[in-house]
C-alpha cells in the first residue's frame, strides 16, 4: 500500500530524527533558551534574509495562526483572509476564540486578489457604520494555498503594496512553504517572502518536522509581547530546544529546499501521469497536493494500492481527489500507483 | 557539571525515544487516529482502572489545564486552586484568557484543605449578592503540588468528598504524576487518582517524553465535546500519533513508574545528604523537588560543579535554592553534588 | 425638518415617559429584583403566551444578543446568521469577543431559508473534518429582518423545524418586534414567534423606550445561569426597574402594538406615496423602514425639508435611500414628505 | 419607611429628570453625536481641566471598568487591584471574560498603598519567570473605595508616581466619586483627580442620574479605538443623549457636586448620631457609605422602620450593617432613622 493522503503521515524526515537522537541525552535550558534554538533563529533570519526580525518556533499551525493573529491585531480588529484559508475553515473557531472575527474574501483557487483586498477597505471606510463594523486590522494569505496553487512575486509584491498603502500588516500562513518555495514555475525565495511579509511562518510539521513552525517577524512594531502571549495561548514548549534542534537541521545544510524540491518533482509526475491518461486537473498546482476528478470505479480501484483523500462527489460517476506527497514519498510509491491507473 | 535545575532539561527516556525512532518511518493518519494512541488509550484506561474514560493526548501543560478547565466550565464560573497553584501563578493568564477566574484558596506547603474548599464554596453562597460573583465551578489541586509535596489518599478523598457534595468537578494537575506515585510515604496509587477525580493529567513531559500529557476524564458529563475543543484551543498534535507512541512506551511494561522510583530515590539522597550535612530542609518534600536554604557562600561553591534554580534570598547570608532530579540523574550526579557540599 | 432616519432618535413614547416620571422618587430594590420588573415580566409571559418563560430585561440589543448567544452556545459551536444579520455585521464583532464564529447563509432580501439552514447542517456533518470546523450550534434569525421583510409564520415554522430536526435552537432578534406583529399580511402573533423560537427578545429601543430590550427563552435547558452571565457581559442595569417600568408601560393596555401599528401605516404611506409617483421600491416591505431607488436631484430636493439615511449610489443618477417611521411620526410629516416629492 | 440600603434605589434627581422629559420629543442623532453629547463633553473637560482628554458616556459600571481596563491592557497584561477592589469581587468575572486577570494587592480599609504596588512590580520583574505570569498592565484604585474612605491627595500622587515610574497607568473608578469630592477631609479636586490619573470615570447611576457614566481619557496614547470597543463590549447607547442630557444636568450648574454634599453631610449625622449612642463605627469613612457594628435586637428594632444592608455577623449579638444615603435621603429620614435607634 502506498500513501498519498498528507504530508503528515510519518515521523519526521531521518536527518531531522537523527538531530534529535543524538542530542537527546544532554541537558539544556527550558523554553527556548538553549543554544540549539540560538543556532535555528539564526539560520532562520540567514535564510530569509533578515538578520533583526524577531525568530520564534511553535508547535503547529493553528496554534501559531492564532497566537500571533492575536499578537497582531488590536482588539477590536479582524483578519482579512480567503473563504476558503484555514484560518477560515479549519481551525474549529481557534481566531475567534481569541476574540477576533475572520472577515473573507472572495478566493480564485484558494488565492485572494490585491484588488479585493483595496476594495473591502476602501468601502468599509467608506461606509458611514463603519465604527459599528470589524475593522479589517491585518492580511492572512497561505502560500501556497490550501489547493496547492502559489502566488507569484508580482502577486506577493501587488498584495504587500495593497496592505501597506492601507497600514495594515500582511501575514503569510507557511505551513506547506518548502513546497511553494520548489514549486514549478516559483519566481521567489524566501527573502523575496520576507520582504513582502510583515510576518509569516515556516512550516515544520508538513515538511520533514516531528512537528514545528517557525514564525519570522520582520516588522518590528508587530508582536512586541510574544513570549508571554505565546505562554497565555499554550503554545510554549518546555523542551523548546526540540524544535531548535529540528530547524537546524532543516536549515543547516538545505534539507527544507530538498524537501521541498522532492516532494514537488513526485506530485508533478502523479499529476502529469494523470493528465497522459485523460484525467482532469482540477486546479493547476505547482506544489505537493495534486487534485483530480477521476471516475469513481478507477477511484475504488486505486484504493487497493493507494491511501489518499476523498475530495467529493461530481456528478454521479466522478469525484474529487486530493494526492498529496512529502519526503518520504519515493519514486516507486508514485509508479505503483501510476500502474494502477493504467491497469485497465 | 551536574544538572538539578528541573525534570525537563533532557530529551526523552531511551526507550521512549527509541519507540520514536522505530516507528519513525510508518504512516499513520493523523492527529490522533492511529493504532498507536489507540492502543496508549488502552493502555492508561488499564493503568487507572477506568474502563470507560475518555483519554486524549495533548502537548503540554498549560494548554492541558487552559484547555480541560475551559472544557470543564461553564461561561460564568471560576476555578478554585491554591494561590500557589501554576494555573494561579505561572500560566501567563492561560486560564483568564479563556475567560474564567482563578479563585484562591490559602496554600499549606503548596496544598489546599477539603474545609477551605467548603466554606469558600458555603461562605459563597451564603453571601446575598454571589450572583455578581464568580461562581466556583471545579477546584484544581496539583499531585504532587508546585512545592513537591503529595495530598495523602484521605487528603484526596476529603477533597473529593467536599467537591462533590457541593455538585463540582475535582480536576488534578499532573504534570509530576509520576513522582507523586513514587513518593516516600505516597498511600494511593492511579487508581485512586482516577476514583477522587472528575478529570486529570498524567505528566509525560516532566518524567521521560519529549513532550505530552494525558488527560483522563473520568466523570463522562464532563468535556463531551473535547475534540474540536482541543483544535480550538491549538492543542492538536498533526501527528498525533507521536503523543500514542511516547505514552505506549511509558506505560506498556512500567516505565513510567521506574521512572518516578528513579528520580524519587535520588531526591531523597540529594535531601538527606544535606540533611545530615546540618542544612535545614524548607519543605518536607517525599518527592523529586527537594527545597534546602543554604548559606550563601556554599550556594556559590556548588555552582562551580552543579545547575540549580535560585528560589530567593532568605536573610543576608542565606538563599533557598531547590534541587529537581528526573530519569537522567545519575547516582553519580548526586555524589558529585554531596562530595560538593561536604568540601569545606 | 422632518425625521425618517431611524426609529431610535427621539426619547421615550409620552405614556413610557410618564410611567418613569411617576416613579421617580420611589425606591426599590436594585437589578431587577423590583415588583414593577416582577409585573413586566408577567406582562410579558402573558403576551407570549409562555407562562413558564424565562424573562430577563436588558438595556441594548447588541449587549442582548452578545450575552444570549453566548449562553446558549457551547465553546466550540458558532451561530448561524443570514449574512446581512446585525450579528453578522453590525455589532463591531461583539459575537466573536466572546469567543464564537458568526457562520454565513445567503440571505434573500435579509432572509435566511430553511432548506439552507438543513443543507448547511447535513453538509457540515457530511465533512469528515467537521470536528476541525466550527459546528453550527443555533441559528439567528431578525424579525423583522434588517431590509424590513417579514418571515410568514409558514416561514418562522419550517426554520423552526429546520433546526430542532437537527437539534439547534432558534433564536430571534426582535430589535424592531412591534413592526413586525403590526406589518401588512403578518399572520403570526408573539404566542406564535414564541411556539417557533427557543429564544427572542422584544425590543424597546426601537419602540417607544428610552432603551431595553425585554428577553423571553422558552427552552428552559437554555441559559441556566442567566443572571451572572448578564453581570459578566457588563449587562445589568443598577436601577432594573427602569427596564420594568418601561417594559409594564408598553404592555399593560397594549401601547406596543399601537405603536407598531401607527409607524407601519405611516411607512406604508410613504412607500405608496413615492410608487404612485413612479419611483421604484427597491424591496418589497411591509414594516417601517422602506428602501426606495430615487433620483439624486430628488434627493438633494428632499434634504430641505426631510432628514433620512443614504444607502449607496445606484448608477448615476440615482441612489438607495431609507425612510423609518417610529410612534413619533406624524401624519404631517409624511404629508410634508410626500408633498416635497410632488413639487417638481 | 426609610430607606438606607444604597444609592441606586430611587430614579434620577428631578433636575435630571426633568432634563430627560423637556428634551424627550427632540429628534437627534444616534450613538452620541447629538449636541447634547457634544456639550456634556465640554462640561466634563471643563470640570476636570482637560481640555484634550477624550470623553466618553457608558451606561454603567461594570461595562465601564471592563470596557476601559480591555481598552487599557495589552493582551497579555493584568490589572492591579486591592482584594476588595469591585472588578477583583463583584462584577462575575467581567474583567477575566475579557481575557484579563485581576492581580491582587492587599488593602487597608478598601485602599492600596503605593509601596505596595512599587514592591509588586518590582518583584515581578525581579523573579526570573516573570515572562510566565501576567504582567502588571494598570493600576485599578477606586475613589472613594468600597469601605467608603478615600484617598487623600498625597496618596493619589504617590500612587500616580508609583504606576508612571514603573511605565503603567492609574485608573480610578469613580462609580461614587461625588462623595469623594464631599468627603470630609477631602483635600482633591476634579482637576486632582485628572492631572493623577491617567484615565477615569465619573459615576453618574450612584449621583443622581438614572444611569450613566462619564469615562475621562487624559492620557491620550491609551483607547485610541475606544468607539468600536465600547460597541464590541455591548456598551453603545443607542439613544446616547440620553447619557448627554443627564451629565449636562448634573454638570451645568453645580448639581453634581451638591448632591455629593447633600448624601455625605446626611451620613456624617447618620454616623455621629450612632457613635454618640455608643455604637462601634467599623470603618471610619467620610463619605455616604457607613459601616457600624450594632447588637441583633438593635437591628432588628430598626427594620421596622428603615432597609439598610446586611454585612455579616460580628460574634453572637453583634452584626455589621450598612447605611447609605444619596440625593433622595431627607433629613428626615435620618431623624427617623436615629429617633429609632435611641428608643430604648
Amino acid at each position: 500500500m502506498v500513501h498519498f493522503d498528507s504530508d503528515y503521515m510519518a515521523g519526521a524526515h531521518p536527518e531531522v530524527m537523527d538531530a534529535l537522537v543524538r542530542t537527546n541525552g544532554e541537558q539544556t535550558p527550558g523554553y527556548g533558551a538553549d543554544s540549539y534554538t540560538a543556532e535555528a533563529r539564526e539560520l532562520i533570519r540567514k535564510a530569509t534574509g533578515c538578520a533583526d526580525a524577531q525568530v520564534i518556533f511553535l508547535v503547529g499551525g493553528t496554534q501559531t495562526n492564532a497566537t500571533i493573529i492575536d499578537g497582531i491585531l488590536a482588539r477590536h480588529e479582524g483578519v482579512l483572509a480567503a473563504e476558503s484559508g484555514h484560518i477560515a475553515v479549519h481551525e474549529a473557531g481557534a481566531i475567534e476564540a481569541s476574540g477576533h472575527k475572520v472577515l473573507t474574501l472572495p478566493h480564485y483557487d484558494g488565492k485572494v486578489r490585491a484588488e479585493d483586498v483595496e476594495r473591502y477597505i476602501e468601502e468599509f471606510y467608506a461606509d458611514a457604520t463603519y465604527p459599528h463594523m470589524v475593522a479589517p486590522g491585518m492580511l492572512y494569505i497561505s502560500q501556497p494555498t490550501e489547493y496547492g496553487t502559489i502566488y507569484s512575486l508580482r502577486e506577493l509584491r501587488a498584495l504587500s503594496n495593497a496592505c501597506h498603502r492601507h497600514d495594515i500588516p500582511l501575514y503569510i500562513d507557511g505551513a506547506r512553504m518548502s513546497y511553494a518555495l520548489a514549486a514549478e514555475g516559483a519566481d521567489f525565495t524566501l527573502s523575496d517572502i520576507a520582504r513582502c511579509a510583515d510576518a509569516f511562518y515556516i512550516g515544520g510539521t508538513k515538511s520533514g518536522a516531528l512537528f514545528g513552525e517557525a514564525v519570522v517577524i520582520t516588522n518590528n512594531s508587530l508582536c512586541r509581547n510574544l513570549f508571554p502571549l505565546v505562554k497565555q495561548h499554550g503554545a510554549l514548549l518546555a523542551k523548546g530546544r526540540l524544535l531548535g534542534i529540528q530547524f537546524g537541521a532543516l536549515f543547516r545544510d538545505g534539507l527544507y529546499e530538498r524537501i521541498g524540491r522532492h516532494a514537488v518533482e513526485l506530485a508533478i509526475r502523479v499529476r502529469e501521469g494523470l493528465r497522459s491518461e485523460g484525467y482532469e486537473i482540477v486546479i493547476e498546482s505547482p506544489t505537493n497536493q495534486q487534485f483530480l476528478r477521476l471516475p469513481n470505479d478507477l477511484i475504488d480501484r486505486l484504493h487497493a494500492v493507494a491511501t489518499f483523500d476523498y475530495w467529493g462527489p461530481r456528478g454521479k460517476e466522478e469525484s474529487i481527489v486530493r494526492f498529496v506527497t512529502s519526503w518520504e514519498t519515493r519514486e516507486e510509491d508514485v509508479e505503483a500507483l501510476l500502474a494502477a491507473v493504467e491497469t485497465k
